[in-house]
């Protein structure tokens, strides 16, 4: 395991400077501020890392007596659900739909994808968010924050409680987390990207 | 946690055992042969099932070597990452795409769905199977076998080896297990459904 082999050489190295450190080795800075991560995060997935980043997560939101993991299709499902065996609570998450809410038996949102250009409907079954619920957010990447909006709709719809979001990494040049502090929501993100250019990256502390 | 609970009074009920309780108490079955397990399987995510599903699933995969597990997005996600864990091995989930192999950079096959009637491509980075590798496929669903057919194809253009596949619910109904197994592929489903119908379903031993 690659993983375990880096942790070895690094003792005391964990939650957000072990991410940062697999991003210096295996990221790859591409053209226009695009970070790819494929080898280790939202292709190939290193479920080691992820168990990792469940811990910190978990360490971060000790008492917050998280009920419930939501997070969207696809990318997120395997750092949301690796982490959910930290917290012992069950994972939920949000379908691309292409249909509307008709039946009224989902939550149903709207997700702008400024990447993509595109919007898409979301939805979440009313059955599994409940008013008492207390909910944390996962997904593997938060820039303009548009999916991470989508989610805290739903989960206002639900009568949920929002404890948080737990992001992977966090473009910090783009306005998306800036946005949800805003909001009053709080966001960890285990690595944040402040410079991303020429080849370089740099991390704010 | 329920399952925690439900595992305290029933010892020694695990892997297929464990999968098929939990389908009788919390599965829907609907028109069509249609069984509804959203409430654990594919949209909730009860991870603690997980976990004991990868257990079963290195158990009968014992000494297979398997150095890569592929799945398909979007619900064979979590439940692929959570296996991974107990085989100490990375995920590859391959992507859903609009666009066909152009660049030559990516592993590229067509999924034909029967239950929503449409052909999707989907890709694999190049970069994530090699000639070596020892693929385990992980999936939520086998009916009729579409989703397995497209990553045997994938892991054959790798010319890595396929060493099984591991289905939470086989629908043995249906053509796809047959397919496969004729194929003289080694399937692992962890619950066997033989019959499906008026509210009843009957599992194979």
């Amino acid at each position: 395991m690659e993983l375990l082999k880096f942790e070895k050489g690094r003792k005391g190295v964990v939650g957000m400077k072990l991410l940062e450190e697999r991003i210096r080795r295996d990221g790859i800075i591409e053209a226009g501020e695009v970070l790819k991560v494929d080898s280790f995060l939202n292709h190939q997935m290193d479920v080691q890392l992820y168990r990792e980043m469940g811990r910190e997560w978990r360490r971060l939101f000790d008492g917050a007596e998280i009920t419930k993991i939501l997070t969207i299709e696809a990318s997120g499902i395997g750092i949301a659900c690796v982490a959910a065996l930290e917290f012992g609570v069950p994972v939920i998450f949000a379908k691309k739909s292409k249909t509307k809410n008709i039946a009224g038996e989902v939550y149903s949102t709207t997700v702008t994808s400024f990447t993509h250009g595109n919007v898409s409907t979301v939805i979440v079954s009313k059955k599994f968010l409940h008013p008492g619920d207390r909910v944390l957010l996962i997904d593997d990447f938060l820039a303009n924050g548009a999916a991470m909006l989508g989610l805290i709709d739903i989960v206002r719809q639900s009568g949920a409680e929002l404890v948080g979001c737990g992001i992977a990494i966090e473009k910090a040049f783009q306005p998306g987390g800036a946005r949800l502090r805003e909001m009053g929501i709080r966001v960890e993100s285990l690595a944040r990207v402040s410079k991303l250019e020429d080849g370089l990256i740099e991390f704010i502390d």
